[in-house]
């Protein structure tokens, strides 16, 4: 981990908890202030801190303790296992269809026609592949995920139980009070070690693909319209709703429940707070906040002072009165004057 | 398409894309005015376009592009194909139900006990139709869409991936600490050329039938709780929820993340800005934006200045220590008058 | 129900119905007084009420009408049926898998190894059971369910179609632009009587386990994050959403769409109103509305306040121009003696 270890560096550690919850034996970590106070009590046999503290634990002092706790959780725990192997009879695979070596395909799958697997991939029960589909290699794809037709996803790449990948956007032109479905000739393109989580929607673009960019992971529930751009490592968290055409740089955080509307160009490492709706275009490094949005600083201070509404109109009517009062009394200068 | 040609109308057109990524041979539109400054490099072929415009291709000038184009991209590329034919014998079709000509069921589907599943229909891998469901001609249930027991979908109904239709909602009456299920005895009725998209949950109906009206779409992780009645030719957006037992008139818009409260009657062409939240009747032709929800022009200016609300505070606060110097050293009329 | 009738106690009942489409043989019941307008015109045999009302129907008067309305109901029309029995030999059962007695398995359902699976369960095509994940009795799970390994699951828990619970959260480690993903080391724990709505979200906990407690309720698309404590008796309605480590205590509400921050403590019998964001731990009874969230009273009151504020823009201007005037105008008071 590069750390530094201020304490004794032969205790044991068999697995990782919570500071609050940690035993002998364990190891815990400090990555959110919210939980320094953890740290004086804490049972745990050894800490992963950014800064030597007082606590009873030994410490491992490294630059990014998340990170570094990271790596000691998979080396100790691992990641998540699978208890099948081999494809099975059970799954309906078309002949057409390829398969890497070392691919898993758990009784129910459906791989339709043309479709292209890549090798070490893991299908869960359930999952449908769509014709012409192509998965790289290393991709987990957890129960009952649905890949339509065409789609593209790369290496390493996790698809979540229960998300749809592909479906048709809200595509509809209106003449003659009939919606006219509008055929969506664009695909979507799940690039390099993408993350998608539970009960997701990413669909397919009406004139071009619809893409999300390398490293990016989103929550559960997260839906990315039509023909949307997602660059590289983007962070979009559960709920976020991305609507049609609308492109997004590398490396933005989109907390949860934002909302951004359609067509719009946001730049390189932006950040939207939590619940935010996006209606304009938005320069590179932008922090914003609000419904409509804008810079965050300014709009946490402004939202805030929603609060004191009712008290400025209150104390906006009281001058009124008094400026009235005092209109009515005064003596211009004028007036004066002539006194 | 009606339209009027202006230019070479004997170039050849093979495909559609946009306006920025169009190639030679491929025909594009402009409905959407953030697009405009592409028609003058656009490498387009041609164009579909409300009005002449200065721009290299050939224009077909149309009341109503995006339509025409839909109808276009429909003659060139046809709607989604589907990879499968006949009824599957991996499929679990209870002897009572009964299958309309022409429709195909894929691996792993499900249908239950007297369910009526009508003509020309396609039912993709890991569909359920539950007991006595019945489903009209040339429906399209894309993977995993689950419909319960007793649900009635019309003709031409398209449901994508992984959506829900028919569960129960939530109905729970609390005695005693305990929250009691309240049985729903209602149904779902999709009616006629119904478009519902991934991920989406439409309730049944405590005491009678949720409704979605006919031509009525929807997009992504849509919520329509129990015995909502949405009118025809509504458009859902993505991550819209509505609430129990509120109505929708005819053509209303809600746009996406809107909420709209139980118990409410929303009149027809309703157009509800994004991310809004509806606590109130809204009468025919209402336009609204905010949460809660009020008139759009009055609520994008409202929401606006809560940017400015930070200044307000200032202002106000000058503005009182100004007054009161200005009370404090000023000679009443009547005093003036004792001069 | 504990009631007293106001009528003729021998009438006949065979189902309920709403106060507006109920008709003869039918029982109805007013329980929000939006409906009382129909009490009076209402076809209904009978009605379930609160006090008495000029009413053409019987009337059975008890203390809580919903609740006793839906005794009623369960009486007249029980809870949903399920139309398949037996273990299905079209479901793929691991060899280590232990199955109650009762227990009903469709097609297409996926029980992994060492999965225990109690007394009376029902469980729909297309559900998934991960290695080592145990379900009580009396549970059912609807069609495409997927439960992720090692998730526990009390007794009488229901979770709608579509739903996934157990998938890992949103884990990312950031360092050197990478999002290097954290194992998931904690499950999750659905207590006792809980239920689930449609296409919800349960994530797996990263250092101990997710709970929801006792008789929590939820609705559909709910995000529930790692590491999550949701107390017993809860309401979480459709569409909300709860970041990672957040704690809620028993008995609170979260309405539609409603935001919950991560890391926060929530008290008991917190009611927050919908849409809401909340970002800031709340105590015991608290009751609030807004994003970012406050006391309900109070923001309900700013918040309809916004809609004054192009108003109370003007009128502090006009008040600025006027206070200006009347200074430039105004003799001081020394001025005035020195006249």
């Amino acid at each position: 981990m590069n750390g530094r270890v201020a304490g004794d560096g032969s205790v044991r550690i068999s697995s990782v908890a919570g500071l609050a919850q940690a035993q002998a034996g364990q190891i815990s970590f400090l990555a959110n202030s919210r939980y320094a106070k953890f740290l004086a009590t804490t049972s745990a046999s050894a800490v992963v801190v950014a800064e030597p503290s007082d606590c009873p634990a030994v410490q491992i002092l490294v630059k990014n303790p998340y990170y570094a706790f990271t790596q000691i959780a998979v080396l100790l725990h691992g990641h998540r296992q699978h208890a099948f192997s081999g494809v099975s009879s059970g799954a309906s695979i078309d002949c057409s269809a390829s398969i890497g070596e070392g691919t898993r395909i758990q009784d129910f799958v459906v791989i339709s026609q043309d479709a292209r697997i890549g090798r070490r991939c893991v299908l869960y029960a359930g999952v449908f592949i769509g014709a012409d589909a192509e998965i790289g290699d290393d991709c987990i794809l957890y129960p009952n995920v649905v890949i339509y037709d065409g789609v593209r996803v790369g290496h390493r790449v996790i698809v979540q139980a229960n998300s749809t990948i592909g479906e048709d956007g809200f595509g509809f032109a209106t003449e003659g009070g009939v919606h006219h479905k509008i055929p969506h000739v664009g695909r979507v393109v799940l690039e390099d070690d993408v993350a998608i989580g539970a009960n997701c929607s990413v669909q397919s673009g009406v004139l071009y693909d619809t893409r999300v960019g390398c490293g990016t992971k989103t929550g559960d529930s997260v839906v990315i319209g039509h023909g949307v751009q997602v660059g590289p490592g983007c962070l979009l968290v559960s709920q976020v709703g991305i609507a049609g055409s609308s492109t997004l740089g590398r490396y933005c955080v989109l907390a949860g429940q934002v909302g951004i509307a359609g067509h719009l160009h946001i730049g390189n490492n932006v950040v939207v707070a939590a619940k935010s709706g996006v209606s304009e275009d938005l320069p590179d490094g932008a922090k914003v906040f609000g419904a409509p949005a804008f810079d965050m600083k300014q709009a946490l201070k402004a939202y805030s002072s929603i609060k004191s509404l009712p008290e400025l109109r209150r104390r906006l009517k009281a001058l009124e009165l008094r400026l009235a009062k005092l209109e009515s009394v005064t003596t211009p200068r004028d007036e004066a004057l002539q006194v």
